[in-house]
Formats: structure tokens, C-alpha cells, sequence
């Protein structure tokens, strides 16, 4: 299938005690594929982090925090997917997922308030134990784009190459950098 | 092939900073088919979190933390990972690790010390973007065990049933319960 245009909110953001996890949620949305994350609490620091990724290492991706949570999952025009560990086995939701063209998936923070679950189309459990909300981003969005998201170019001031041993990088306009001595 | 036993060697674990993402770490090795997680700093916080979640929810998993964990790497006798985004892709290193018995994953925080890249068998990126040890630890064992380990039973004390909206427990020894209104 094509790959539908991904958004990821994501609820119940405290800056101050879950700044490093909102973040790992973020990059993880961007380095997996998806276009935009939305935050439900502003934090202007978040989006530093966020956007100074995105200016050196590449890539169409949106941040905006403050949003109103509520109304983005009501007034949705795609389908939207609630990650959590009480949903649908994965396996049975993805089929149901082909071929849609906009994608919201919802990840919460540890309390997610009960009318998510009635709002959204799909409540989907990445495994039913509990373990964390970057994890389960990480594997639905692998899992849905077939891991084809891994091999995306994000044409960045900074490219890494893959290397066996050690650190190497791509600037854009200057020669590759020799592998850093580690 | 068949699962490897899964060791997750956690480097660079700061009590304080850390808590929720090494707790992240823990979690999301348990629930994606890992037998242990070693912690290089001793943190009895971490060890009560990641314990009360095995002795509700159920399985065979070990943590231990304030391990030596350069001895660990070096006296492992299987075959060693160690996922960082300058490393070698994901596609390239997997074919390789078929029919190894006994597996251990370093995953570090922010800095990790250079001579890790050494003493491991595999540099291995989930992606060459920056993102969070927690997905790709996630993205990595999903793969290498071709998404079974989400099938796996812990037939712990608490059983999720998944369902389409709403939460829905098994206890064990009692009837299931009815689903909570959300």
C-alpha cells in the first residue's frame, strides 16, 4: 500500500517531568516516518529540541505544542489509532489500516482520560504488557510502512553513514568526514 | 530461526535523570521477548519498578543492576549488539545474527563510551537518525524475532484481553473481569 500521511499527538505532556520521553516520542515520530507531531501542552523548549533536529539533520517534519487535543481527534478527517496496552492485537487492526491516506496516532502519557478510547477508530495494543509508549510508536510505525520508512533520505546538513566502527558523517557541501577515531 | 536468549546490557544510567527511560528500557526489553536487563549503576528504585511489573503481569525476566559492564561485554560468550545510529543497517546486520544462541543488546543514554564500539561484535543502527534507545531496542527485537515475541504468554497474575475500546483484565483464579467503563 502507499504510505498514508502520518500524524502523531501526543496527550498528557508534563514539561517538566516528561520532557526526555516527549522527546524520544518526537524523534522517533520523525525518524519513523511520520509528518508532524502535536503536543497537548505548550512547551517551547520541546520544539527547540525538536526543530534543531530537523535543521541539521533533514526532513519535512512539523512540530506545534498547545494544541487542543480534544478537537484535533474529533475534527480529523482520516482514520485515527489510539496506541495502548488494552487495544486490538496489531496484527488484527493493520489490515484494516490499508490504504488509508491520513493517519492520526494517539499516544498518551501514563493517565489517558477515558473518552480517547471512544473517539478514535482504532484502539491497538503493540502487545498487551506494559512497556512504553516510544516503544510501541516505534514498532506500529515500523510495522505499518513495512519498514520501508528506515530507508528514507532525509537529505539533512548531517548524514550519517552506516559504518561497522566508528562514527561517520556527511556535511552537506564539504567532503565526508573521516570515521571520528573512537 | 529459533529466539536467541536475550541479555539488554543498559550503559550510562543516571538515577535521577534517567528514571523513566531506563525504566522504558526494562520494560520494553521484558515485553519484547528479553530474558534479563543489566543496569551499569547500581538504582533499587529501578530494580522494585521493573520487579513489580514481573511479579504482576508475569514471565521469566531478570533485572540486575550495578553490573560491571565492560567485563560483561568482554566476557560475554555469545554474540554482542550494540545499537547507535552511526552504526551499520539494520537490514545488513540481521542475516547475520541467524542461529546465534545467545544475544546481548547494549543500548546506552546519551554519551556512550568509545571503546563499547570495539569490544561489540555489531554496530548496528535502527535508522541513522537520531531518535530514542527505546524504539530501536523495540524496532530491533521486533525484527529479529519476526514480531512472534508479541505472541509470547506470560501467564502472569494479570492478563490483559485486547479489545476494540474499553479495559478488559483477566485475574488469575478469578472470572474475567467485565470490561471498565471508560
Amino acid at each position: 500500500m502507499s504510505t498514508p500521511k502520518i500524524s502523531v499527538l501526543r496527550l498528557g505532556h508534563r514539561p517538566a517531568r516528561d520532557k526526555r520521553i516527549s522527546t524520544h516520542v518526537c524523534l522517533t515520530a520523525r525518524a519513523f516516518g511520520a509528518s508532524e507531531v502535536l503536543v497537548s501542552t505548550k512547551d517551547p523548549g520541546l520544539e527547540r529540541t525538536v526543530n534543531d533536529v530537523v535543521l541539521r539533520f533533514g526532513g519535512d517534519f512539523n512540530i506545534r505544542t498547545g494544541v487542543k487535543w480534544r478537537r484535533t481527534i474529533q475534527d480529523f478527517k482520516g482514520t485515527s489509532v489510539h496506541l495502548t496496552m488494552y487495544g486490538e492485537k496489531l496484527d488484527d487492526v493493520l489490515p484494516k489500516l490499508a490504504g488509508v491516506e491520513d493517519l492520526l496516532i494517539v499516544v498518551g502519557a501514563e493517565k489517558v482520560p477515558g473518552d480517547v478510547y471512544k473517539h478514535v477508530n482504532f484502539n491497538v495494543g503493540v502487545g498487551n504488557q506494559p512497556h512504553s509508549e516510544v516503544a510501541a510508536l516505534a514498532v506500529f510505525l515500523d510495522r505499518l510502512q513495512g519498514g520501508s520508512e528506515l530507508e528514507k533520505e532525509f537529505n539533512g546538513e548531517l548524514t550519517v553513514v552506516p559504518t561497522a566502527n566508528g562514527k561517520r558523517m556527511l556535511e552537506a557541501g564539504h567532503k565526508e568526514s573521516p570515521a571520528k577515531p573512537i
